[in-house]
């Protein structure tokens, strides 16, 4: 359907929305709105594509570590883990508590964060985290003190920032020098932690840890930031004798919300990178490493939509006209955060006319819950079904209970069939801690 | 104390901070960190004092409304209930909930909204909510039918859009003509929508309300939208015979986030607004309407502060000085969302000399989550605790889950003693909803 940036929307034989071969209407009708949908088998092969790509093309192995942080809920790792994928990247003791409960392999975790407490970093050696991807050298103390306290030898990656601007949302770049994550390169940071890393005893140095940023369409920064860790890899080898044997290259390839948005091919950009760094190891003199990517955006916005209902549509003569939903910022923050464009649909004729151009604003009392300004929609009334469509990564991710809003469930498509992921919240949730 | 814009802080004989006489290094210790911790004293005191400027100033009596939306949660409602204040602002299902929860009395609640659901109405009904601030025509027709139902006349008051600029943040401008809120009087459509209401069979009209946005600190606006909506009301008088006999004003009056923001008369202000409103009425032959302010902010920010724990230091030469804390975005997201700018200080020597500037970023994998940019403070290091001032609005009712992370307890500070009135959120919570 080139009416849809989502592969996995089509339209019924009545005309209405379909994801992963589903009525939306029948979805709204059965779970309520707000809700969050997304289709599985996106999921699913998205993680194939990416594992298969490594698989092909790495010099020497490796994978995709899923992004927790894009979409988190037990679900999620068990079909991580059904898929077999190579691990998940998780940043916080929530989304290792979600990996373990759902039966994630706890050693294909990779844990990551710019400020791990004492308490996270013992609750990753209960656990039995494989890999840490340490940040800064008062982790890298603490936690080889605590790995002593467990008799254990902590395998970690380094963070490292590699100085690639890649050109994409302020907010959201992350390999740039001046940066809360990592050890620079260029001021010599990178190096001093890795003599400090390897002097610690009981922590197993793997390799390197990098990022970019995220939305990119171009795979030319992430072949810039692969030359620039090889080099340091190499760089490290010739000052220290230790060669790095991992590195991840972190998240980052773009998605495309709205057709406006370019097309971006996932394994052309895996195998870039891998024929970058086969290249490049073998010109500097060191071993080609395993290689991983941490896709998580890639890898779920394309397979969700927000389903809405309307509830009043004000037309303001010389100015524009506000259709209110029975959702906005608490379920989707990112247009108030990053003014994200988003498309949306009349669900039950998504394919009518666009002859509306409506600003969708959220039930908060707040002038900035919008879901989008300018936003072409068929013509729309109270009760209609809107479908806000890519929003399967950070959304469902970044709720919050702002105005003391329930969040939605997160209902997932499969087979022709729906399960509840994530059940939608009650009034009772919302004061189940208060005193 | 002269160096705290919170006239809640002080410094213990240790020259540790205090909030309502107790040592926050104590707080921290009990009940861990990131940490709310709010002065009970405060709110009482705020509440109290809008509520005698309306006795002592209003031509008809009156009160303020608690805007829930800036800290919901039940034991603010019990607060508001023994301080018998005049009302609270409700805007969703949950802060309803909350309300009814803690046994507020559901008569004194205005419920608000540019959204509410068909379910809200019944909602609102079930619980014998005493006024409903409709916002829309669809609104209208569905609450005349709801009420209908229930057998019940439905007391309400309309919303409607004065046309005043407060020259505030644009985000929360609401007042002005171009707003997702109400019913602008200068386009015909609050007429209208009077006359709408008037003529459904279930609802009884008791008057108007208008908000016209926040972090304001000047009379003026309000006097503005007062002599407007006086003129409104005398308007609609004329033309239809009917006097309303309630006007609600919203809320709005800025709070000192730093020793930069101007101070604030709130008194003054009740005082400033209730003159004007009489003189306005004597002059166009109305009667003076109950009058209401809806307070939230003013009542609770300058109540709050929160405790984090250090976790890293990186200085970036030539860059900035990253302070990482075990906290972030998704406890305070507004200066992700508004570049707000607060005060910090090392908790065990606020007095200190503040020799550090940093920038004080979060635990999230994001680089937009930062607390602030070029804020000075004593030097830190890990596992020093970090107070940032001024949080007792929109923090934990704006918080999320994002990155998976726990929400943070709220600690409220009473007689020199402390309880929680907000548990924290623990690992097993955030799955509970998971399937």
């Amino acid at each position: 359907m080139a009416q849809f940036v989502q592969s996995c929307l089509g339209v019924s034989g009545s005309g209405h929305l379909t994801i992963g071969g589903v009525d939306v209407m029948d979805i709204a009708a059965g779970y309520g709105t707000p809700c969050y949908v997304m289709d599985e088998a996106v999921i699913r092969s998205r993680m194939r594509l990416y594992d298969k790509a490594f698989a092909d093309f790495s010099p020497n192995g490796g994978g995709a570590l899923f992004a927790s942080k894009a979409c988190c809920f037990k679900a999620m790792y068990r079909i991580a883990a059904e898929e077999g994928l190579f691990g998940a990247d998780a940043v916080s003791p929530g989304e290792l508590w979600t990996a373990k409960a759902a039966g994630f392999p706890m050693e294909r975790i990779y844990f990551h964060g710019n400020n791990k407490t004492d308490a996270d970093l013992r609750l990753a050696l209960d656990l039995g985290v494989g890999t840490i991807v340490a940040d800064s050298r008062e982790e890298l103390g603490a936690l080889s003190a605590a790995a002593g306290e467990y008799r254990k030898k902590q395998h970690i990656l380094l963070r490292i920032t590699p100085g690639v601007d890649p050109h994409t949302h302020k907010k959201i770049i992350t390999g740039s020098v001046d940066s809360k994550f990592g050890s620079p390169i260029s001021t010599g940071a990178a190096l001093d932690i890795v003599e400090y890393a390897l002097s610690l005893p009981n922590i197993v140095l793997d390799g390197f840890h990098c990022h970019i940023g995220s939305q990119i369409f171009d795979a030319s920064p992430f072949i810039d930031a692969a030359d620039i860790m090889v080099r340091f890899i190499a760089d490290v080898k010739e000052k220290t004798g230790y060669e790095a044997s991992k590195l991840d290259l972190g998240g980052g390839f773009g998605v495309r919300y709205t057709s406006d948005d370019p097309e971006f091919d996932y394994r052309g950009g895996v195998r870039s990178l891998c024929d970058a760094v086969r290249e490049r190891c073998s010109e500097l003199g060191v071993a080609a490493p395993v290689l991983m990517l941490e896709p998580g955006r890639s890898i779920v916005a394309d397979a969700g939509i927000t389903l809405y209902t309307v509830g009043s549509v004000k037309e303001i003569p010389g100015f524009r006209t506000y259709v209110s939903i029975d959702g906005g910022m608490p379920d989707n923050p990112r247009y108030a955060l990053y003014q994200s464009v988003y498309e949306i649909f009349k669900a039950d004729d998504p394919l009518g006319e666009k002859t509306a151009c409506v600003t969708l604003g959220g039930r908060c009392c707040e002038s900035g819950d919008l879901i989008g300004e300018n936003m072409p929609i068929q013509p729309v009334k109270r009760g209609d079904i809107i479908a806000v469509a890519v929003t399967g990564a950070y959304n469902y991710s970044m709720a919050s209970n702002y105005n003391r809003i329930p969040r939605p469930p997160v209902v997932m498509v499969s087979g022709g069939k729906t399960y509840e992921a994530v059940r939608r919240e009650s009034c009772d949730d919302l004061i189940r801690l208060d005193v």
